[in-house]
């Protein structure tokens, strides 16, 4: 399948330096998909640098999809393409968005995985309907390949997203229900579980901090709350509990995360997406 | 290891553009073999871009690197080097092949795994021989890092395949029964299962179009048959059907495909590889 | 996250050829941390050859890095950095290292990983307390991030070891016991399993041609003694034997391993890290 060539999108890539794309999905690594998609890649942008966030989330999982990109795009030099698909709805009519924010850009499906980049004020949106920037044939199935890998080499090539599509002011937003920080507790929420079974939840170190701020409580009196259990006090690593016990600690997604010291806090709380943790003062339950 | 430097080779190298090094193996990712066989191809081909197509083959086999490899490898630019590793007969006096398509070179071993590529009229196939473009010591149980790596590399580099052995004509080539096109049926089979479950045919959408075009069958029509059930019409996407319903449908890999929507159905089904599936025109089962 | 330029860095990595930075963790690769990894190490080090070892060792398997690490960074050219992450004690005071060893540096926490290099004469150890050549906010859980990978960067532009920390006298080194080699036995143990189950230990190919050059005993004569089972013979590829049949044979690794043709030696024997393989002539058991 040779790709044509694009005289113009090359000239484009030959002035800038060279482009990072990131890729995140839920297609695997057994099947070829991300190697198919690498090969598009670097057939439109040949010195395009390709890395996997990962493509290891769960099948269809908006959410951990959603939760992954938000976290991981600002490490990413400025002037990346971020490309995130998970989409149970391809070969639906389901619209494909590139978004802009920060000096990064999104490619996506618009089911709302990019719902966290696109609240921020100052993001951009666009519908990508210029299928000069697609390959020639469109399968049903496959549009990481057929639409988002050119999108993806052209962007990154330094082809404007307007070039590609029209300002879109409707793409799907997911509700999000946000902690609620109350004087004495906090409803937090777990919004990713990694693969060591880590729950990690939405509540972020600063609201944490500014929190105690206002109450005057220690980490130490800090009470977290789920199902029937209780931890008391948060821990500052890992390492400060013995092997099976459970702790909570701010980690290195910067969020409260409950976890077991060498064990699987999902596996062996039941705990899954979505699942309130309370937060509270001693006392104050 | 500090691999002989090899100027010719490198000299070749800085003639021509970043070449790129496809690696399709059964090795998996946690032992480091992969890993190894990188650091072997950098030391001779330094600027080669590598990309993983996959390493999580199911062991040993030939079939799933044979179907993968003949689909994967048009989508990478032309001078592509695809380095294909299933190799049961590691060791043993197996032979080690270098062939050529439509400017893509492909090095495996003699066991069948390139099957497709070289049934092509075009396609040529060298018997590598010159321990030359080998490391100096070669192992019994670690070709891919011993003998396909540097070979790889060195045709990245730009070395011709004549180089490093003479034509051969009679590689060994396996029997794959193609699917049985009928007037008003087709026997077509699973040739490869992907990581959700779906189970891949032989049925390509070209023939199948033909098919219909000279039976009148349109896709509502067609039945889709194996064991006892039955598949009533094609979908044209995963999104046309509710979660749990089984269904036939033209994929990503431009084959006939069934599946279960948001579903396993190697799992749910029992089919594996090289199972027959039917396609009819309703009434004609 | 934008880090900060750092010119000083990149003149010095203008003035070399591209280095080559390998990553060795448990961090799996689902999870995006390596990919948030590889993000901070390009907005340091943009032309960086950035090579995944493994990021699926056992989680908090310092055997299994140190086994892979010692074996993996020699294939890879001289100049490379290797960055090596198994670290229970994030978080904790433990101390963070740059070892250099025949043209190759590595950097990991000091936690024993690295003691077969350190173990050599000609290594150096430093102990990197210059935070400036880390990110300016160090999380408790994640000094992959904050701390290693661009440490690693800023060695792969150049920056000297001694600039990020002074030589360090008493880095933690794990005793290992060697292979005991009698004259007519030789205890081994093993000290990796790789995904196909295989038992690799730490007898390796020389120290056994050796060992029978001394007593006169052939690879045939060779008996593989663990648990009550007996291997008579060294096999000389998995090819060898039939399905199922369990071998001894000096592998990819350059070290005897025990195998089962065709299935996983680990899951039937029920051997693992550290057990006793015992390695006798045929009579004198």
């Amino acid at each position: 399948m040779t790709i044509k060539p694009f005289e113009e999108s090359l000239k484009k890539a030959s002035a800038k330096n060279q482009s990072v794309i990131t890729l995140l999905t839920d297609f695997g690594n057994e099947n070829g998909f991300v190697g198919v998609m690498k090969g598009v890649i670097l057939q439109i942008a040949p010195s395009a640098r390709i890395i996997d966030v990962t493509h290891d989330l769960p099948p269809f999982s908006i959410s951990a999809a959603l939760f992954l990109n938000e976290w991981c795009y600002s490490y990413f030099p400025a002037g990346s393409v971020h490309l995130c698909i998970v989409d149970p709805g391809v070969g639906s009519q389901r619209r494909v968005l590139i978004a802009e924010l920060d000096g990064h850009q999104f490619a996506a499906p618009d089911n709302g995985l990019l719902t966290p980049i696109l609240k921020r004020k100052a993001a951009k949106v666009y519908h990508a309907t210029n299928d000069r920037y697609w390959l020639d044939k469109i399968s049903n199935t496959f549009h990481g390949r057929d639409i988002f890998s050119p999108l993806a080499a052209h962007l990154a090539n330094g082809v404007a997203a307007a070039e590609m599509g029209a300002p879109l002011q409707n793409p799907i937003l997911l509700h999000i229900e946000p902690p609620k920080i109350n004087p004495l507790s906090i409803d937090c929420h777990v919004r990713y579980i990694d693969r060591f079974g880590n729950l990690i939840t939405d509540l972020d170190q600063e609201s944490y901090k500014e929190w105690r701020n206002h109450n005057g409580c220690s980490e130490k009196e800090t009470l977290v709350l789920f199902q029937d259990q209780r931890i008391e006090g948060l821990s500052r690593s890992y390492a400060e509990k013995n092997q099976g016990e459970i702790l909570a600690v701010f980690d290195g997604y910067d969020r409260l995360e409950i976890a077991i010291a060498g064990g699987n806090a999902a596996a062996t709380t039941g705990l899954g997406f979505d699942a309130l943790i309370k937060i509270c003062v001693t006392g104050a339950e």
